[in-house]
Parts: structure tokens; sequence; C-alpha cells
């Protein structure tokens, strides 16, 4: 089954070396008091948790599955208790507020806490993952009353939350969706209308499950402009606490699918399901929206989850596995042959996973503590800019951290070869789990659209020039160190030509909007990479500082660096070339003669 | 449950208008009188069985998998009725020698065969796959009698065969392997051990099994030149072809895998099973040898069979499923939205598939004609030069052709969306299904150093350049037409940037091993689009002759080679790069600091 071992040093360098966490949060009233300790204390505790009470059900959630049974489903063997433990323990409420129960704790603390939760057992976390975004939404737009019967209960965990988007027809197209919305009585809606891929959309592990569904008003325009958004419950909740009539918001179905065998993926039917507006009528999606960053941050979280568990036990494995000689000769001469690790392309594959989980943790903490700034800092035009930051990154998140851990968990099979393969290794599911976060959320290929129409194209690359002159100070600051020369001049050299590419790709697309779609996966590619190689120059710079402190972690660190700048990084000559070949190859052909 | 249409018209254009089989075929005495009628008709009924027969139990086999109880395997519904009608419509016996009641046809129409079997069901595919290959060792090594008795039965399908290399300590590394062969009464040996990864090892589809087990004889030296080959059936015939005893080789379990469910992965137990010798004692390596290039062309026909199947269905999708507009305005106003076929990104992943399944059923045809060439041609000169381009190429087939599949089916389900995760839709299994194949057969980072270690460094580049004098030929040809420009400027590029590149890992690699190392699964990627460029090329040129003919099939095969040119094969870019990176990024890292 394989072995997970919170990656708590790496965790701790970026949070404290890196980021400085701890100034960062001092800034903002609200997190004042939130130190090194208490962070450190419940991340360890966090680890502890997750290592020791929900890693071990992750291969049997794959193995047995959610049960259907008519209209009720039955998780695996051991979520239920597992996800008891967890809100005993008060981890649900982490980040929320304190008025409806919540610890008022940063942002990043969560997404530290939700890699863990990520690595140990996708399946699982998607449940507590799914009622986050449900109660953030509600935090934002429900009624006073709504958040005074529906958020302590969602903060607690004793009920969750999901997202009700997807029909049968629509998926990323939202603009053509059915399920209607009716008023009825007391302020009520009926929702009636069906929906498919619903995440963790019925189950046995709390005592109510509030939905969150996107319908149409009778008077509602036709598009986007048109979804209206509604709080449709399980159990309908009393003023006291207490549990209701069962709502007419039933599974119908749940889907075998290649992974996430644990969490339950619904057809949910409701037919006049009594639901409550949240929000504007017709401003739906907007609602939904503000909860949006967090859940793509959400995802890309799951990514780096998956890449560090698949490194782990990989990396297990090439150190014990022997088979064959090293090339320069044996390493191991007492053994009938050498571990694997000795050989060249087997490192090659670890040290992918390693510089991707590195650079991934890096980036998605330093995100993570942007959220808090937008959300939490006195400041509003330090608001303004961190809102401005994860307007451009969150897609980068979500997609290139997807990509990356589709690829890591792929080459931790490679690595195990064909016991990597079988089951009973436990790698194979992480590549079939891994690889619905390029799918769902938004594609990759909606997540690099979104990217490079709306947000950097839309503000004529504003926003990237901004976050671009963070990278131009630090290559300004380190241009002149030696010891940094080998990373400073690859970014300083990827800025410059990202920052060209992003203005050709502009002229062309204004001439032809297809120039902007055919150059849309490409570039994400490339700005992922830019990203990556800020962090990692930024990495390489603590570590060159501390190298001599004897502890071998800095020289590990810089290893990696260096291993990212001459491998992976270089990727982006071929992307930038393809994002340069335009359109023309892709559109010439008509769609009758493929 | 998707769709499989044999592309007979694709096919068509490769035997006959590229590689002119007919005429090839002419120069051989063995086939002189297969000609394009016979070969037409021979595809378009082995077509009709695999899209009417085996493809409909391709979904079946993957829910059911196979059953194992008490040392007995059941294969899925349906396995045994349509091996049983492979075996009376006479398939098995396509390649085989007529001495053995073979139709002795050329290995060309076998593979092209096999490419649609594997499209339709791989799972299928390797009862009878396997088989081919230990009649191929037995004809080979065999006695007379073990020929008289067991030929006969494998080319009429009646018994089937396996290959028995793996145990549980040694894969790659079979210098290391156990399993023993003692002199038995005779002429038998006694072979015990236990071997795993048995493919189709145990099932209830033909009456006997034959298993080629490798194993050490007392006697033997230590290492990969103390290794044997025995025959080892399931039940020992007698002579008069009925069968005798059961044999002490049993399935002590199957495996639960990632995928081709419906194949049954066998460990295998020999408890003093008697065996007979195959080839000369301590040669068993070189012995099965013999059939490691049909196999490992097998295997690249299994990865080009999974991304033309992978193809056909998500370009089906993508001219039925509608969502969003186009960018540049509505192509089908009178609908909801648009097909998905009119967005850039979904058609650079069909082009993806397009290109690559192309160009892999050039390249394989071409190489199952050389392995006509290298087995038929009646000149010595003629024979040696096909044997030279096999060395050179079977592990390009084997690893590039399954890295592009599980690319390509992957791409399938990107472009399916949700649906493509869930099982109904089949997308998932041809992703599961497709990751073996780089796994099995060597995987693919050891195809890679025998590439660039035993068949390109090894004789100093020789085998490659004489590859290349085609590829230069070709070039000199052609570079004065200036509608060939486009195709033969990066064609000829490519050419030189890899012989430089050959020659510098070739230095470097003097110096230190570990270079080599570093630097093969690069150089293979490199040298598969030099190859799939050489093809394309050559398509190009065919598709320009008759552009004007009036068959828009010309006008997609050109435009599917501009794709190619302009958007895939720039990867060699990143490739050749990561080569020159060289070994010390990779080696820098103590393997205890990882």
């Amino acid at each position: 089954m394989g072995q997970y071992q919170p990656p708590l040093r790496d965790m701790q360098f970026v949070l404290h070396e890196l980021l400085q966490v701890e100034d960062q949060l001092a800034g903002m009233p609200r997190h004042a008091e939130t130190n090194r300790e208490l962070i450190d204390q419940i991340i360890e505790e966090g680890g502890k948790f997750c290592a020791e009470v929900i890693f071990p059900l992750n291969q049997v959630g794959d193995n047995e599955g959610c049960q259907w049974n008519n209209g009720e489903v039955s998780t695996p063997t051991g979520f239920k208790e597992a996800y008891r433990q967890y809100c005993e323990a008060g981890w649900p409420s982490l980040t929320c507020d304190p008025d409806f129960g919540g610890q008022g704790l940063p942002q990043v603390v969560h997404n530290v806490l939700y890699e863990m939760l990520n690595s140990s057992n996708l399946s699982w976390t998607m449940y507590p993952g799914l009622s986050h975004g449900a109660y953030e939404c509600i935090h934002a737009h429900g009624s006073d009353e709504l958040k005074k019967d529906y958020l302590p209960k969602l903060v607690s965990g004793e009920w969750t939350g999901t997202m009700c988007l997807t029909e049968p027809h629509c998926g990323t197209d939202l603009g053509i969706l059915r399920t209607k919305a009716e008023p009825g009585a007391d302020g009520a809606y009926l929702i009636t209308g069906t929906k498919i891929f619903i995440s963790s959309g019925e189950h046995d592990m709390a005592e109510n499950i509030v939905h969150l569904v996107l319908a149409r008003l009778p008077d509602a325009p036709a598009g986007t402009k048109g979804i209206s958004l509604f709080a449709v419950p399980k159990f309908i909740p009393n003023h006291d606490g207490t549990l209701g009539p069962r709502n007419a918001a039933v599974c119908g179905s749940i889907e075998h699918k290649m992974g996430i065998h644990g969490n339950s993926t619904c057809v949910m039917n409701f037919d006049s399901a009594q639901g409550w507006l949240l929000g504007q009528p017709h401003k739906g999606l907007q609602a939904m929206f503000v909860m949006m960053n967090a859940a793509r941050l959400g995802v890309g979280m799951q990514g780096l989850g998956l890449t560090e568990i698949a490194y782990q036990n990989s990396l297990a494995y090439a150190r014990e596995r022997l088979q064959s000689r090293a090339l320069t000769g044996a390493k191991a001469p007492d053994k009938v042959a050498d571990p694997i690790i000795v050989h060249p392309d087997v490192r090659r594959m670890l040290l992918t996973q390693k510089a991707y989980a590195e650079a991934g943790r890096a980036f998605s903490y330093f995100v993570a503590l942007e959220l808090d700034r937008s959300l939490d800092h006195p400041d509003e035009a330090a608001r303004k800019e961190a809102d401005d930051v994860l307007t451009l990154l969150i897609p980068i998140i979500k997609a290139f951290l997807t990509d990356n851990a589709f690829d890591c968990t792929n080459l931790g099979m490679q690595i195990l070869g064909g016991h990597g393969f079988i089951s009973e290794w436990g790698m194979e599911q992480y590549v079939r789990d891994a690889r619905i976060a390029q799918i769902y959320e938004g594609t990759n290929t909606i997540q690099s659209l979104d990217l490079l129409a709306r947000k950097v194209l839309a503000d004529q690359g504003a926003r990237l020039k901004q976050f671009g002159r963070r990278i131009e100070s630090f290559v300004i600051a380190h241009k002149d160190d030696p010891a940094m020369a080998e990373f400073i001049a690859p970014l300083a050299d990827l800025a410059e030509k990202t920052q060209k590419l992003t203005m050709e790709i502009g002229m062309k697309g204004m001439q032809n909007p297809d120039e902007v779609g055919a150059a849309a996966v490409p570039f994400m590619k490339v700005a992922g990479h830019l990203v990556f190689a800020y962090f990692w120059a930024r990495m390489a710079r603590v570590a060159l500082e501390k190298q001599d402190s004897g502890d071998d972690f800095y020289r590990a660190k810089l290893a990696t660096a260096r291993y990212y700048f001459s491998k992976l990084l270089p990727e982006t000559a071929y992307w930038i070339r393809v994002a340069r070949a335009g359109a023309e190859p892709l559109m010439a052909l008509d769609a009758d003669l493929f």
C-alpha cells in the first residue's frame, strides 16, 4: 500500500525561509497572531492525522468504491469514521469565520493541510473539500437567516456541500443549461432538472448535504446572463438546528469511472426541490465565481498532493529495487545488482517529480498567501494588488499543477515498471486519480483560454506585466551575483520571450480570434514555466545562502534547481514554437475531412 | 461503447501508394503471388471480423476481467467463442510455414491485421499474439520432433503460447533470474521456479498452452550467459496429437491491474515441470531474441491500434457534441451551440492523434515489409540491409509508437471531457490499456538504451547513417521542388541535427557511460521524429501529386502533414536541449539526499 510522510521540512522551507509567512501575516490584523510556532504545530498535527487516519483508507476506497442503493450512497469502509474524527478534531473549521464557529486561520494553512489530505486520499478529501466551497458561497451571498441556519453546520462538518453545474448536454458551456427555478412559497424556489458529475452528491458521511445549484428563473434572459444560484438542502432544516422534511433532490445513480472511486460522482435529480436564492437573480455565475479562485487553487493542490505521493513511493522503490549494474560500474557490489536509483533515466524521472513537487509547493503556498492578502490585508491597494496576482495565477495553478501531476504519477508508474501497473502497489491508482484533475473545475484548455484571453490579453497584458515586474526586480537584485547567474539568465530570458510572445499573440488575435484559441495551451505551458523558473530561482537563492550550513537539505535544493533549469525549463522552446505556428495549421482542414 | 471502422483507405494508401507493397513482394519468390487484390481482400475480411466479432467484446472484457479459480482461469464472456471463430477462419495461420499448415503470407499483412485487432480489443488480441511468438521460436529452435508435435497446433490456434521471462526479483535484469532446469528422463528437463506477469499464462480459450521459459541449467555460468530456453506445455502432448498428462506448470494467481483486464496476467509456478530445450544450452536469450523483433513490432502495433481507435471515437464526439460558439462566430447558428470540432484546441488534439496514427501506420507497415525482406528476399545483401534497418528501427517502433498511443488516448479523453473519465463511454479504457505498452516487452527506457547504446553507438553510427542515406536521397530528389520545400527543409535540418547530436553523445559517452544513459530517452524522441518526419515528407509528396485528383483524401493528408511539421516536430528542439544538458544534472545528487 505504499507510504506517506508529510514533507514537513520542505513545507517549512517554503513557508518560513522562502515566503516569510509569519511576517506576511503580521501585516494582516486578523492573522497577526498566527505565528510560526502555531503554523508548524497545526501542520504537524494535520500531517499526523493524514498519515495515520486518511492515508490508510486510500486503497480501500479505490477497491470498494461507492455503492448506490435506491437513492442512497454508501462510502467505502472507514470513510465515515475518519470523517467523524476529522470533524471532532475541528479540521473543517480551520479558516472559517469565528462568527459561525470557525477558527479564523489563514488560507495558507488550509492549503498546506489540503496538500497533505490530497496526498493521503484524494477521494476522501473531496467530501470536505467541496463543503468548504459551499460554505464560502453561502457566507458571501446567503441571507442572514440562511447563514444562521447553514453556516455553523458546514463549519462543524455536520453537513457537507456540493456544486451542481453540469447537465447532460452542457459542461463547459453553462449558457445553455436548462434546470428551472420557479418561485414557491415563503421565499423559496422550486428547482427542477438533472445535474450530472456531482462530486459528493450523495453519501453517508454527514447528516445533511447542501447542493449549490445553478438554474434559470422563469423570466431569465438566454445565455449566461440568465443563470441564478440556489442552495438546495437534502433535508430542509428547521430554524432550531434540527432537520425537517426530505427535499426532492435525489441521487439517480453514480458513475463508474477511471479513478477517484471512493468519491461518489452522482446524477442528481431535482424534482420541484425547494431551494433558496443566493445572491441576485440572474447573477448566479458571478455568485459562484467568488469561490472559483479557492476551488481552482484547491484542484491545483490535488495535483501537488498526488505529485508528492507519487514521488515518495517511486523514490522508495528506486532505492530498494535491485536491477542491473550502474553504467559506470557496480555501486553495490555486495548485492546481486545495484538499486535502480543509480541509473540516469530513473534519476531523470525522480528529479522531474521532485522539481515539480517542490516548485508546485512554493507556487501554491505563495498563491494561498496572496489569497489571504486579498481577503485580509488592511490596505485596499494591497488587497487589489493581491487580487490581480490571483486573477492571473489561478488558471496556471489549476492547469499547470494538474498536468504536472499526471506526468509525475506516470513517471512513478514507469519507475516501478510492471509493478507500477499492478493495483497492489498503489501507483496506478495515483495515475487514475490524477487524471480527473485535468478535466473538472474547467478543463485545462478552458483554464488556458481563461489565462490568455481574459487574464492576459483583456487588459493588454497589464496583469502579466505587473507580475513580470516582480521577476524583473528579482533579476535586477541578483544579476551581478555570479553564483546566481545560472538561474537568473534563463529566468530573464524566458520573461522577455514571454512578453514578446504575448504581444505577438495579441496582435494576431485582433485580426483572428482563432489565433488566441490556437495559442492558449502552449501559452499556458510557457507561463507555467515562467512562474516555476521564478520560484526555483528564489529557492536557489535561499539555498545558496545556506549551502554551507551543514544541512544537506540546501544541497539537494540546489541540485534540484539545477535539474529544473537544465532539463525541464527548455520545454518552453517547444511551446513557444507551437504558439508561433499559429491557427492556420489547425483550422485548414474542413471538419468533414478529418 | 463507441465505434470502430477499419481505416481501409489509409491502409491502402500506405500499402499501395506509399510503399508499393505489390512491387516489393514481387521481388521475393515466396510472396511473388501476393498481389494487391489478395492483400486488400484479406484486410477487408479481417477488418470485418475485427469490427463485428472482436470489437464488441472489448468493453465486456474490461468490465468482467478474468477469473481465477483454483489454478484455472476463465476469460470474459464471449472471448472463447470469438477465438474459436478466429481459428476456424484460419487467421492464426496467416504468415505461418505451409509445412506446418500455415498460409505463408507476408509479415506486412499480419501487421495490418494486428493493427485492426489491437484497435478492436487489445486484451483479446494478446492471446493469439503471444502464441505467434511461441510459434516463431519453436520454428526457429525446436527439434524436428518438437516442431512436428507443436507447430501444427500453434498454427491452427488449437494451442496458445506464452513467454515466461520475469521473476519477482527480476524483469529488466534477466541475468539474475533463478528458475532452475535439471536434466530429467527422455531428453526432458525438470523446470522449477516462479514466473510473474505472464500474459495469457492460463485461460480457457485453447486446449493446451505452451510456455517458453527461461531457466538455468545446473552447470550454467552466472549472468545472462547462463540462461537456457525451454518449451513447457500445460499438457504434455503425445506424438499422435492427443494430450497426455497435466504438467506441473500451474497458475498461482492472476494480477489486478490498471488495464488489459480481459487478458490474464499470471503468476506461474513451475514445480519440476517437464520442459524441452530450445536452441543451445546457455543460449536461451539469443534463442528468444529471434522473436524479439516481431514481438516489439507487435507492441508498436498495439500503440498504433489504440491511437487509431482513440482518434475515431474522439472525432465522432467532437463532431456531435455541441458546446460554446466558435471564436470567429457561430458555425451552426441553427443549433444551441457549435460542434466542438470548431474550437482550435480540440482540433489540436484531433490532429495530433491523426498525425501520429497515420505516421505510425506508414512507419510500422514499412518496418513489417523490411521484416519480410529480411526473411524472404533472395539476395543476401538485401536481407542483410533489411536486417540492419530493422535492428535500428525496432526499438523506435516499440517506444515511440507506445508513447504516442498513451498521449493520444489521453487526448481522446480530454476531448470527451468528463465523459472521457466515465467508463460508459469507453475512452478511459483505452488510456488504461495503452499504459502497459510503455512498460512490457522492455520498458521504453530500455528501448531507448538499446537504440542509442547498442544500435547506434556500438557501430559508430553506421546503421543510423545507412538509414540517414535514405533520407538524404529523398531530400536530394525533392529539394528543388518548391511545393516540397516546407517538408524537405525541416526534415533535412533534423537529419543533420540528429547526426551531430549522435556524434556529441558518442564522444561524451566514451568519457563517461552515464552520458549515454542520460541521453537515451531524449535521443529516442529525436530519432522517432526523424523517422516520422521522413514518412510525413514521403506521404506529402504522394499527396501533392494527387491533390488535384478530386479525392479529398489527399487534401486531408497534406493538411495533416503540415500540422505535423509545424506543431509536433518542433518538440525535437526541446529533446535536443535535454540530451545536450548531459548527465551532470542527473547524477549530482547523492541517492540519500533525494
